[in-house]
């Protein structure tokens, strides 16, 4: 065979015998080539059409929203392309004196420019800097990508009151593609730049780059609160892991990171004035945050439009690393911790509870919360937990019954659900102090819904001003009409949509997990909090639903698989969240597949969910 | 923070500051150690215990089987373990004059001693020269392995009758532990080496390996097919996750993968003589394999003990690549190829069928096979799919109906069976005179259950002597019955236990995939070959069933998260057919989520089935 190797891009392939890329791999020309009708790219043998163009670029050209995910509010798209070369980008900012917003720009514009290089097939395989030289067709390559980008707030922090809209505008004259982005703050800024990232692709015949050369596009999302959460206490996730997924979460539009940092099963947080939680609760030597692992964090976080959620769920799913102290006489911080039969003190082992009847507990949860606040700064919105409470923990162990008693409690379940209660409202003051100390506002509460928030026991313990309540029944749960109608806030994440844990093997017993089936990315896109909202209330809820969070559990994945679990499902919840859209995700598919490569391309081992045939011929693959 | 170096593992940590390993990871103590109390590693307070151990150590030395996997045979294992470096390992071969042998035996010496590396928890982030040299402890570390391996045999190939026993026996004094392998053959030196290997683990407080000091080992398959098959044309995978694929199936004693190489989809094969074939069927320029890649991976795969099988199917799953001719009034080579509305016409979206009524698809299939048996050389095994055939497609297609009719074949089903057992009994002949050419007997024949292997019909077009039946229906399929008392040899993938890719979402329409739920391992590791027969005949047939194999059908899987599907899913398979337990997959579970870390040590992104917490508290994650 021969081992030519490719001048250009299959320049070289008058026969068809593969020659070799600059990365050394064999490549072949191909027949096919793709035109666009009634808004679907159709594959056509070259040999007999003229005006065929490469499947990137009719992807890129067809359609009202090529192929931006999520898509816009309002949108114009040109229907040709220029190409050009990723060193051929030159950015001017306009940010006036905000220092800060300027080098966020400008952070932001370097983050732009790598996921540029990263659409060319070898990104990886070559150092960056001989990435393109040898693959581009320097005859038709010729072309400049100019970015303006004009911001007039400096709001550093991300809210859930910040305004994420933009205004982009792209146009070609004269060997230049001028692309203008107007946001009112960094973070409409970074929206914009991810945007026009999704009007750019790799030229598969140019060996370059190519931009739409003309769009109009005016953005903003429906809901202000597009969450995921990463349970990083069933199993640990290392800092590489937690940055794929900012990546991906920003290239999806997603702006919250829940990070549900502890549970019974591992403390794997390290804090300077506490380092016993991690050295009894931490899986290994290696596996715990520093306060500086979790800054960094949030700065990686904030330049990609996302904030980080901290969650120390209490007074339950507490166990492993509070095993150390102080004990005089006053019991252990937890009960029931590892207690077996699990069944029957917890949902799932290893069980534990706070101790409640040890006023050590406050101490301890008081100083995790300064040290969370100092970490998380500003900390404006903060995650209770407060799931899955197991009275019978409680009332089968001797001290605290004894401390029921002593205490004329009573022994009911309304006395330890008043007991919870109690425990609720003293964690939401030593919050609340902590950020006092800081000279900043208590946090807006998020908190599960539980027998806690049920109407008859949230009035009591839950005020609607303090607290949102995050609903993760199923989308038929009554629950979800009364906590509307008594004027909570909500974020949706029913289980039956949004759990990404569900559907794979049991790992207690045999057979298939608790939430089985999987949740498929169709059923992920077609859950809105609207409807939902609207069948039950009649009325969607706008002003109440703040918006919604998939769930990534992680009992069964961890830095291994846990790309092809969130990704590309979680963008699903992207476009719910960002785009509302009213039609179904049948319309979104080939934008959907196409936004999965694009994942590929930023690193993610986003899984596939299709043959990528059905991506070469869209609406194809149907039922 | 202190960011004070670890000097050796930790042993700077007096107080509870974490240090920085030499790679740059914060590291803590911890309190914990384990001790072995009734088979199982027991987790335990360091503070008021004695003679605690680290977890890996436990874990190589509690149990009959320590963490093997899959279980010998026949085993004894020390309880006490030596610590080494790797570097401090060296090897004798006996392999007399068998030049091939020996050389062979040296490479998966190489292997042996990278997978002893890869057990340090910085492996990939330091080089491998200064990967140890930081963190052992040179008080404690001053231990020699030596590895003696003696082949009798120099068998070169792979076939069903290899015989793939070994025996190993480790003995250790004064500071070298000495380990012996006698085999009869390169296969079982292998799997000798490979089973050495996991006596093998990191030691969390030495800074370095460990290794049981003794063991006394006999050992042999139970069945002599163990496969794994991998689709690679309804999504393209790279050589490099077919090499890591061929990795983890050397860990799991594996020995068959089934290349499912061409399919409708596309056709990702490069033959030269055939260069339209790739040309017309690869999804783009560098999704296709050259005969020099399949030739790489087959020696990869046999110095791992792992046989290539390839399957081009035929006559139905066959479609993009035969667009061009020779179509001189004959059509095209397929018909129905892409055909709409795809469901009548095929089971899934593209369809495609060669078309018998043109004789150069005998012409073009031969050449086909004269490739094949000229790249995987000697081939002693051949899958012909030959599944799902659609007679609609076939009696609804002009040219097909009018040949039937000129040539008095009638157009009733049986008509139509009979055409389609012509067509195997030719390609039968096909693939004869090609090995014929290289003075090579017919290879075996496998063949996937369809109406043409049912009773009545097997009879006339697939002889018991040339054909192996592959079942891929249920394990309730009465066909099963009627094919072992036919006296056909059977390899088990019945679809409810071992197809890896049910249970995710529908990839047409919406909801879960046709083969939900998903096969948890535990259903993969109970599905016994001949518990099943006895069921259905009252006889295990052991001498009828060759093996099993796992089916990773590709619509929903790639590069990016095929290895989470795979693993460690198939591992499950690896012990089934390896040691074929009579004991359930509760007895295996504290090793299989050991071999699942030691499958990640080896760069394979494997699958989470638990908490860490359960791989800490043996016996605890229990329903």
């Amino acid at each position: 065979m021969g081992l030519r190797s490719c001048l250009g891009v299959l320049m070289c392939l008058t026969s068809l015998i593969p020659c070799t890329s600059p990365a050394g791999f064999f490549q072949l020309p191909s027949p096919w080539g793709w035109t666009c009708e009634n808004g679907r790219s159709v594959k056509k043998d070259a040999g007999g059409m003229e005006n065929l163009v490469t499947l990137n670029t009719c992807k890129l050209t067809c359609g009202p929203y090529g192929m931006l995910w999520p898509r816009p509010r309002e949108v114009m798209l040109g229907k040709t392309v220029a190409t050009f070369l990723p060193d051929k980008v030159s950015p001017i900012v306009t940010c006036g004196a905000m220092k800060e917003t300027c080098a966020m720009v400008d952070e932001a514009l370097v983050i732009f420019q790598d996921n540029l290089q990263r659409y060319h097939p070898d990104y990886g395989t070559r150092d960056k800097a001989t990435l393109w030289q040898d693959s581009y067709n320097p005859h038709t390559v010729t072309h400049t990508l100019q970015v303006d980008v004009t911001v007039s707030g400096g709001e550093r922090d991300l809210n859930l009151n910040t305004d994420e809209s933009y205004e982009l505008s792209v146009s070609t004259k004269e060997g230049v593609t001028l692309a203008i982005i107007i946001a009112d703050n960094f973070f409409g800024a970074r929206h914009a730049l991810e945007t026009l990232s999704q009007l750019v692709e790799y030229h598969e015949s140019e060996g370059s780059l190519m931009i739409v050369t003309s769009a109009k596009i005016k953005d903003v999302p429906a809901f202000r609160y597009r969450g995921l959460l990463l349970d990083t206490a069933r199993n640990f996730m290392s800092v590489e892991t937690i940055e794929r997924t900012l990546d991906a979460m920003a290239a999806s539009k997603l702006n919250t990171l829940h990070l549900h940092l502890t549970d019974s099963h591992s403390f794997p947080l390290y804090l300077p004035s506490l380092p016993n939680l991690a050295y009894y609760g931490a899986y290994d030597s290696r596996k715990f945050y520093t306060p500086e692992t979790l800054r960094h964090l949030q700065k990686y976080a904030r330049v990609r439009g996302v904030r980080l959620m901290p969650e120390i769920d209490a007074p339950a799913h507490v166990g492993n690393g509070f095993q150390w102290g102080p004990k005089e006489g006053l019991g252990n911080l937890t009960v029931c911790a590892n207690q077996e039969p699990w069944q029957e003190f917890c949902v799932e082992p290893p069980c534990g509870q706070f101790n409640l009847a040890n006023p050590h507990v406050y101490n301890v949860l008081g100083q995790i919360y300064r040290e969370l606040v100092d970490i998380f700064n500003p900390m404006d919105i903060y995650h209770y937990g407060g799931d899955e409470v197991n009275l019978n923990c409680w009332n089968t162990t001797d001290e605290i019954v004894q401390w029921m008693m002593n205490n004329n409690f009573g022994l009911t379940e309304n006395s330890y659900y008043e007991q919870w209660g109690v425990f609720q409202e003293k964690a939401r003051q030593l919050l609340a102090n902590a950020t006092l100390a800081k000279a900043r506002p208590e946090p807006l509460g998020l908190i599960w819904t539980s027998h806690l928030t049920e109407q008859g026991r949230n009035e009591r313990y839950l005020d609607p001003n303090k607290y949102v309540i995050q609903i993760w029944t199923t989308k038929q749960d009554p629950v979800i009409k009364q906590l509307l109608e008594q004027g909570y806030r909500v974020i949706f994440s029913n289980h039956d949509a949004w759990y990404l844990d569900c559907g794979f093997g049991a790992w207690v017993g045999e057979g298939n997990n608790w939430c089985s089936p999987y949740k498929g990315w169709q059923l992920i896109y077609d859950n809105s909090p609207h409807e939902i909202a609207t069948q039950l209330t009649g009325n969607p809820q706008t002003q109440s639903i703040l918006g919604g969070e998939v769930a990534m559990w992680s009992e069964q994945t961890d830095d291994a698989s846990l790309d092809a679990k969130l990704w590309p499902r979680s963008a699903a919840l992207g476009e719910r969240l960002w785009s509302n859209p009213t039609t179904g995700w049948y319309d979104a598919e080939p934008r959907f597949v196409h936004h999965r490569q694009r994942l590929v391309s930023r690193g993610i081992n986003a899984d596939r969910i299709q043959p990528e045939w059905c991506h070469q011929n869209e609406g194809h693959c149907y039922l």
